[in-house]
């Protein structure tokens, strides 16, 4: 067995057996060594990025690790930004980054280049595995590195003599650290500051957007009135009819700051205390409010769910959690707005569907749309890095090919990562892509404003601008053979929408949208 | 002034006058000061591996550097492909990453990265610019860094508020060190090894790939009988009639060693000692026949140049080079096939024409098919890095508005930086890319035999397949505003082709060929 072979298998019997990849040279004998573990499933990307943010997408729902398999460190750079991504969204990826072989990486070769320090800014855990017979247990324990509380990049180099030296030995899984609950104690002294009455909020993150972590939180507050509040760009939450709509922090610090107006405490559970996404000349960056005091509950690496049902026991052990009514929005009609999409989108959501969100300033109206729609996840945009969403989505859909995937995706990000619609057709993914195509980079005409920069001249003007040429992207998914469609109004929306949730397979509807700036 | 102000003042003092961006909210100030800096254009690209390969074409022709501008970790991380291949061709480049205010580094915010590393890993000079009073000091020095011999990518990280805070100041140019002959004795111990009549080659790279190298190259070849060659890579090579036609060293370690075989000095010149662009199994990194000595004329930072001519001074001074004559090859008829494409191209190539040739193993017939073409550049893949060419066609076409521009560009190259084909549109820019459409990751066919892999099993095909689906390059170039069309025989690609070069602004080909394997 060669070390690739031991590889394979060791994830294998690690429970991971998904292999997303975008192999060169020098990962030639792991992609041969696929023929010979047919329970690994390998699939390609034709950009690093597709390949990571696939990853990151399939684990987020599976709960489980995939691979990837990039080449060098130019694969590794193409991939930087969806792993940045991955690891704010704490999840868990085994990242393969295929090296020279080890002797051969003193001749400074073309493609030689300095692998370590790169992956370094995005690994929780790297190791360069450049022993054939302990290629297996590195890869068991950067698996087992990847599900460490609360999940990580585990980045494993791997130099091709490693990969093809015969010599490999399979590793068994190691045993993963279960994340601890918060002790009594913590619990205890914040049920008393709840019980207090001083103004309070709970900002629930990580592993708590999902539904017991949900209902416990409703419960606690219902109990003691406590402003519940979700982390602004959740990994994965659990949203719609039956669960609790809890309201989400708001990216722009202007508003997060009037949401946490008045708090005397600020309680956090599986998150951190929010911060300003960027900074702005003379505002700050920290978002707690002046005076108030910051509590946690939990921190990201511990039971968050845990030490919610254990403060809600304490504090609301008859109290019920309120669950949002299922109701859908009506079919608006006429031409499409920057709104009125979303409210297509929340009438016509299949049941069980998975929305990866980088709809952007486009999706303001998204979450009230949606609020009762059947009941669904939704993944967002954890780290900022744009060109999330196709791929992730991709990722999402080989992981729950029984959902129906939608993304929602702004036209500027959807360019970074385009190529992860070929993917979707080569594998046949049920993903409905609606591009929401303003033309524009939105985003930073609102930033410019808030920056305090002069967008009137026309030299900064042309840099935001996507029009000229505007982008046609039912052609171009077209190129990738994903069966596409063009929409202007409510009505050309939602009946492309009903035909790409009847059918099998991917769809792409480019959604024109007037900015809203 | 504010100190992105001064920045760009700085930069358009010092001569780089084009900065290719795909900023971010930290960058808003930069984009609003190019309204009072007219003379520097700012050019849009949809993603970094666009800005930065286009960086690195416009700076192979235009002979100083362009600035870019990204968007901190994650922008830097999806350029560093083409910033690899920028290194690797010894290009300019003034690398501009804006990053987080300094203020707001602490909160570890969601696109918070370690920036400095990654920077590290293409930089051969690297500054973080957080003082307003310095950032225009900053920038002169990243200019003269980035053109110190034989030229190197220097990364400028520009926090928020160095940018927008008041108080920046102009700076003015520092002189730029020239690069330095080699001595005397060097030149002459050369001159004896060639006169000895011991077979040897001479290697040429870099500088020495323009006229009057390859002048002053053969006339030493035809005086001395050294077998003269030109580097695999280079990253502008001057070629067709009334030039010499110098045999390239193959990028096939095999080929190379036959075209090395029985030499006992091996003399580089503006390179470095050959070695194997991969490592295989039981085959040797280093392409230096057993036994050669290798004697250095001139390393990548001296005036190789000035060496080259002083060596022909020495042995060749009654000697003359000889030229390529005038001839294109017949037009070929029929289905078009993997190697009569570039006859083709080569009847039809318009004088002064620069090619960004990223055709790989489509590209074999190239050399031979333009050898006698009218005169021409070469813009090789200098890094290995994949996804270069449409870029530095589009960095290309910024710097020689007056010069048609021909991207021969394979399949699954082309798919790593696509969105370059908008940055064409929008600038009107005089490109014609041919993509060799094989659906296949054809290298890496051939390179799963050379490593020895097993690609029998089904698994690996499908790695390496970019068939199911096919890729329509027309419809993905016509979705971002390329005229488009597609050509299956030769007598299509050829009426094609001629229209491309006839009509202004871009155009793309989608010519379909069979894989080699």
């Amino acid at each position: 067995m060669n070390g690739a072979q031991s590889l394979i298998r060791t994830l294998v019997r690690t429970g991971v057996d998904v292999c997303f990849a975008n192999p060169g040279t020098s990962e030639m004998h792991f992609v041969a060594a696929l023929d010979s573990v047919p329970e690994m499933r390998g699939v390609l990307g034709l950009f690093e990025g597709a390949v990571t943010g696939a990853a990151d997408g399939y684990a987020r729902i599976a709960g489980k690790p995939a691979a990837t398999l990039l080449h060098l460190g130019p694969g590794l750079g193409n991939g930087l930004a969806n792993l940045h991504n991955a690891r704010r969204a704490h999840t868990p990826v085994v990242n393969v980054v295929g090296d020279h072989a080890t002797h051969h990486k003193k001749y400074d070769a073309p493609l030689e280049s300095d692998i370590d320090p790169v992956a370094g800014s995005v690994s929780g855990w790297a190791r360069r595995s450049d022993r054939v017979a302990e290629v297996g247990a590195d890869a068991a324990a950067a698996v087992a590195a990847s599900m460490e509380a609360p999940g990580q990049v585990a980045t494993l180099i791997l130099p091709a003599d490693a990969s093809w030296d015969e010599g490999g030995q399979v590793a068994e899984p190691l045993p993963s650290r279960t994340p601890a609950a918060p002790g009594p104690q913590t619990v205890s002294s914040i049920a008393d500051i709840l019980r207090s009455g001083e103004p309070a909020a709970l900002l629930i993150g990580g592993p708590a957007c999902r539904e017991p972590g949900l209902l416990a939180t409703s419960r606690i507050a219902n109990a003691t009135g406590v402003r519940a509040l979700v982390e602004t760009f959740p990994a994965r939450l659990e949203r719609g009819a039956g669960l609790p709509a809890i309201e989400r922090l708001r990216y722009l610090a202007e508003q997060a700051v009037r949401q946490l107006d008045g708090v005397k405490h600020l309680i956090v559970a599986g998150t951190r205390s929010p911060v300003s996404f960027f900074a702005y000349p003379g505002k700050p960056s920290d978002l707690v409010p002046e005076g108030a005091q910051v509590h946690t509950l939990a921190d990201p690496s511990q039971d968050v769910v845990a030490a919610l049902e254990a403060l809600a026991e304490q504090v609301a052990a008859d109290t019920l959690p309120t669950l949002a009514e299922p109701a859908l929005p009506s079919l608006p009609s006429g031409p499409l707005t920057a709104n009125n999409w979303a409210e297509v989108v929340g009438a016509l959501l299949p049941a069980g569907a998975i929305i990866s969100d980088e709809a952007n300033t486009s999706g303001a109206a998204l979450p009230a749309a949606t609020v009762g729609a059947p009941r669904h996840d939704v993944l967002t945009l954890t780290g900022g890095a744009i060109g999330q969403g196709i791929p992730v989505a991709t990722g999402a859909a080989i992981a729950a090919p029984d959902r129906p995937v939608v993304n929602l995706e702004a036209d500027g990000s959807a360019m970074y990562t385009i190529s992860a619609l070929w993917t979707q057709a080569r594998e046949n993914l049920d993903v409905t892509t609606v591009i929401l195509n303003n033309s524009a980079y939105a985003v930073l005409r609102l930033e410019m404003l808030r920056v305090g920069a002069d967008l009137s001249g026309p030299a900064a003007k042309t840099l935001l601008d996507l029009s000229s040429p505007d982008l046609n992207f039912a052609k171009i998914a077209e190129g990738m053979g994903v069966p596409s469609s063009r929409a202007t109004t409510c009505e050309e929306l939602a009946e492309q929408l009903r035909r790409a949730f009847a059918e099998p397979g991917p769809h792409l509807i480019d959604a024109v949208v007037p900015p809203h700036l």
